[in-house]
């Protein structure tokens, strides 16, 4: 190590960020002194330090707006599938691209501090490359020219992996991840590290080698986490597509929060198992890799070519399953889970729910009807056991080593009651306990009304998180994503609507069912606190089932 | 449980085989009484008591086609496949086939102890189903009428679970096993359960459940294990098809031992998570379901059936990958392992290599190469200390409730220095080195003589054991099996010749390279102490690719 002083340690993450940041600046300068001039004063949620969390805007979103440039926006709000095209038509070249994106990220950044470090001089090279070979690799790479951001947990040759601990701080690896090797080579440009926080066991974002990511759409709220960096950034459109993991919602609540797709693959599906974490080599629960985007399109296109690698002769992990294209002619059975039975959800996700299911009423090709969940609180006393087999102690361990503090959300986490050392046959015993449910939750699943002799159901439409994005540091009900962990479900989660400040009334006298549904029903005080927040949903399916999901949100959009 | 005294228990268990077998002359008895009489009279390998080994003729299975009737000839040595169409086009009942079965594993039981509990009365009433509802069911099932062999830890209602251990022996279930239903659904009918020693963890098969299986061309020699009545039972020909499980050789070393097929399939791709055995829970190893059976058309309908049947609807710990047709235009690319560098292959292995070679070289659509091994050493470092994460104590615990006496092989297994209780920490350890491996293995594989642009090899034909069919209590050497389970590879072993007595001379002052190899090496003595034993070898391929493995064996037995 470095050192094993945390606050040495602390400025020097923040002088990785500042150094790749300026660079950033001279590589790619913005077009004129004003909106350079504009960058600079904007209300910035980095800090002094990484404890300070700045003094973001209320709602930054509306900051990136008014400073990115008509140019940039041009380029940045086109569906990247169609940008993908531009690029192969000579619209754009593929440095002109990632210009735009550089610029918007480095506005995203200021007003969110949802960039752990900027890759100007790689990404740079990369377009130049591809702009250079241009005729000779375009038929080749679906994803031509387009920028990607990245998770900072996943490997990138010649940079540290901090997984958001200071103490790894100086683990630089000689590797790309294999996924990003994948996408390298198949056009795509990494240009951003985003943010992750401490632990990467948290439902936010926060850590001491970044400080703070807030929520685009409302700085009070959290982006969500872990891969909260990727949620913010894509949810303001500075990135066109970027990775995540997920072992406990980590995809799924950063893109619900910042009103973007987002999918948990199943386990096996794609790339994961060469990133870092705490906990590596514990294999009761796995976590696994998927993209965050704004653009349905763009998340297919990349899970398509990254499956279409047959990724399975890198990674051994992975399973030998084709990307299957569907094309189903009887109609879709969809179920909606209007509450877990533990956690009962906010007014505005109910009020998504009823939109889905009015929806579905009237799409084509889709059945519709309500579906009652089995033993949920089951699910969480399994996996919050399997989590941390060895109690936490590696976390605490990679905290104590440079005296790092804990957040109060890794704090949280490993404080509960569920989390402590296992012996070998506890595993095991939990090991059965998760085989068992995963059994039975197949069987209730695919009987649910099926008493007419109904093909099963299909899919499930399903809160994400109880309510819209999570005041800062009170993310705790991991319930509605964790579960589809423990089955090892895939979930796309998708933007259903926003904050309505009429419609979204709290409501009174509810009698909470438990401890957790209380402190979630108390968070909830008025449609104010949670103003502008995006309200997603998520849909459902049975293990490596990517394709079908993806096909029944084309459907829902369609409509 | 029922008592506490392993000697009471031994006789209860000795009873539960007695009545069953009383039935089932009972139900199905001979032809004649000559028949009767001549199987009264065979050498018995089961003894009057399960620590007695009884006094079985050295070949049994010259007794037991010296004792079978003419007509169960006919229907028996049929192949199954055959067999199948015969019963649907009436030339047989469904009754009249489980019959001949019957008697051929009456008296194969008898000559070699391979026989666990018949199931005449299930049996039979099954039979009579099928011929009774024939006209409605014969073109949905096609194992119709098929019996089927199963190793005794595959649960089926109504019978205990000893998996070799007699704590267990009142352990009555009360479901069958998913496989188990699928093959009923489609037609087979399960007759026999079949022997499988204490702990399963052992090549041979030995317990005080049955006493021990001798193989039935050599009763000097062990019939292989833990699914060691399934490869007497099937090596003999007195089951047409049976199931075994494997988790470090358990299915392919009796197949080999016995001179049939067997596959080792890969985890996830047919059902086993409904089995019982000791260390349940653990997974960083996995057990396999496989056949086991002389015919390779048996063994492919086997697994199309299962797989067709889309199991991963019942058990959602399997994968949902359809079985597919290979109808491969390219030469298949086949290396050669004519050690694992570790321990030199017995003569009569390095013979079955060489015609092998010499076969493929001749083999139309087949290139054929030697395969340099890599590390196989460490393979089985990380294996050994993976299997028993509790250090054994589970399977000590499990004897020491009744006084059951420890088998030697048992003793040895959990003797090794490798086998310790693992914290946390070691499990994580082993199973970062595992995956390691497993990359590194994959990426050697896919390397291998790859230099002029050639297709990455398909598979590889390797010694399954380092001998013919070890004497008894001297199979310790499981490097040649236990390397694909910890890889996940599907390996198919299939028969090549048998030892001669000319050609087949141990190898003079060979310089053994470690403890092992020594031990390994002294075991072939003279051709003389293995005579008659079959010569097996093993096709690998990678994860999932049990068609391909088929396939390539189909080639080869057409040339």
């Amino acid at each position: 190590m470095l050192t094993t002083d945390w606050k040495t340690l602390a400025l020097q993450a923040q002088l990785i960020f500042g150094k790749s940041q300026s660079r950033t600046l001279e590589l790619f300068p913005f077009d004129s002194d004003e909106t350079l001039e504009a960058f600079e004063k904007l209300p910035s949620a980095i800090g002094k330090s990484v404890t300070d969390f700045g003094s973001p805007a209320k709602f930054p979103v509306d900051k990136y707006y008014e400073t990115l440039s008509k140019k940039d926006v041009q380029i940045t709000e086109a569906d990247p599938v169609e940008l993908i095209q531009d690029i192969k038509s000579g619209k754009y070249t593929c440095v002109e691209v990632l210009t735009s994106y550089f610029h918007a990220a480095l506005i995203a950044s200021k007003v969110t501090n949802c960039v752990y470090e900027f890759l100007p001089d790689e990404a740079l090279k990369s377009a130049r490359y591809l702009d250079e070979n241009k005729d000779k690799l375009v038929s080749h790479c679906p994803m031509f020219g387009l920028p990607i951001s990245l998770k900072e947990m996943i490997p990138l040759t010649g940079h540290s992996v901090t997984h958001g601990s200071l103490c790894y701080l100086d683990r630089v690896v000689d590797y790309n991840a294999d996924i990003v090797n994948i996408l390298i080579k198949n056009g795509a440009v990494p240009f951003v590290r985003s943010t992750n926080p401490q632990s990467l066991m948290m439902l936010e974002c926060e850590s001491f080698t970044h400080g703070r990511t807030v929520n685009p759409f409302n700085s009070d709220l959290t982006c969500g986490g872990s891969s909260g960096g990727e949620g913010a950034i894509n949810g303001i459109h500075a990135s066109p597509i970027g990775l995540g993991s997920d072992i406990g919602g980590s995809i799924r609540c950063p893109s619900a929060f910042n009103g973007i797709y987002g999918m948990r693959t199943t386990v096996g599906r794609i790339p994961t198992s060469d990133y870092f974490s705490c906990q590596m080599g514990s294999e009761s629960i796995m976590s696994v890799t998927g993209p965050l985007t704004r653009s349905l399109d763009t998340l297919e296109l990349l899970m398509k070519t990254v499956v279409q690698e047959k990724p399975w002769k890198i990674d051994p992990s992975l399973t030998s399953i084709e990307w299957r294209n569907h094309a189903r002619k009887t109609p879709y059975r969809i179920g909606i889970l209007k509450t877990d039975g533990v956690v009962t959800p906010h007014p505005p996700i109910s009020r998504a729910l009823d939109i889905m299911f009015e929806k579905l009423q009237s799409t084509d090709n889709i059945e519709v009807f309500e579906f009652e969940p089995f033993n949920h609180q089951k699910a969480w006393e399994i996996i919050s056991a399997l989590y941390f087999e060895d109690g936490g102690d590696d976390t605490r361990k990679t905290l104590k080593s440079t005296g790092e503090p804990m957040c109060p959300q890794t704090e949280w986490i490993l404080g509960k009651d569920s989390v402590k050392r296992l012996t070998v046959e506890e595993i095991w015993k939990w090991n059965l306990e998760k085989q068992k449910y995963r059994k039975d939750y197949l069987k209730h699943w695919l009987l649910f009304n099926n008493t007419e002799g109904n093909t099963p159901m299909d899919a499930l439409i399903a809160p994400v998180f109880p309510g819209p994005a999570a005041k800062h540091r009170t993310a705790k009900y991991w319930g509605y994503t964790a579960q589809w962990n423990l089955l090892d479900y895939p979930v796309l989660v998708f933007p259903v609507t926003k904050v309505d400040l009429t419609k979204d009334i709290p409501i009174k006298d509810y009698k909470p069912r438990n401890e957790m549904d209380e402190f979630v029903y108390k968070q909830y005080d008025s449609p104010e606190s949670f103003e502008n927040s995006p309200i997603s949903l998520g849909i459902v399916g049975l293990r490596n089932s990517e394709e079908q999901l993806i096909d029944i949100m084309k459907l829902i959009n369609r409509q």
